[in-house]
């Protein structure tokens, strides 16, 4: 990273790279210019532990990015898992819009993690945003 | 620009990589990787005019990177002339030390634009911060 990218940048990506360039390119296995997003796997890794995970270079950092597959809560439902050992992510608030100029190309859920054990489970103060694509024609009418 | 850099990064340097990577190289007139800090002749250019000037990309920008050598106000003085044609650059507060690690390698200055002529002029929102180079060695004992 350090040698490739000059001086004086950051990687401080809007919701329309994150979704039309990184996970466009990710869900189409094409080649990313720039390793600055690393693979996870989000169930079995804590949100402490990302940090170490996800760092880019060498900077102070207070976001973290990454892609990771969903995971099923049962092998035949469409529910999604999203326990660690430690605690869950739990969905808060809409999912938002994601827009390249006026197209609508994704969608940003956002959650927060919980220690313990749903529905049980005490509020933290990490945050999580989940982007996946999404196009007029697939989108959910409730989302956009 | 954009065809050298990823998408989602920005230009944000610290006042290290300003002083430390680019004026350094600059005085020296060594290559810069990338030519994101223009040339200007600072006193022939207005400060609502930098933005046009000093553009990175198509990112809506609030500050504007340049080079500029120093005016004198006399051929034989040493004291800097910083009027345009529409006001002048005054040095406000003190000089800020510029750090790697521990080492001094820089000074900053931080200076308001007033529109009209000196001592009257009317202030404005203009900020600039002028960097100098600056070591241990040839430091300025009121700078530190």
């Amino acid at each position: 990273m350090e040698s490739c990218v000059p001086p004086g940048f950051r990687f401080h990506p809007t919701d329309e790279e994150l979704v039309g360039y990184y996970l466009k390119k990710k869900v189409a296995s094409q080649k990313i210019d720039l390793d600055v997003i690393r693979d996870i796997d989000l169930y079995r890794i804590e949100p402490w532990d990302l940090q170490e995970r996800c760092r880019i270079g060498y900077e102070e950092q207070s976001e973290w990015y990454f892609f990771s597959h969903k995971d099923k809560k049962y092998p035949t439902g469409t529910r999604t898992n999203r326990a660690t050992m430690a605690g869950f992510w739990k969905a808060t608030g809409r999912d938002k819009a994601v827009h390249d100029k006026n197209k609508l190309i994704g969608m940003r859920k956002t959650l927060v993690f919980y220690k313990g054990r749903a529905p049980n489970g005490q509020k933290t103060d990490w945050i999580m945003h989940e982007y996946r694509l999404e196009s007029e024609e697939n989108g959910a009418p409730q989302a956009s």
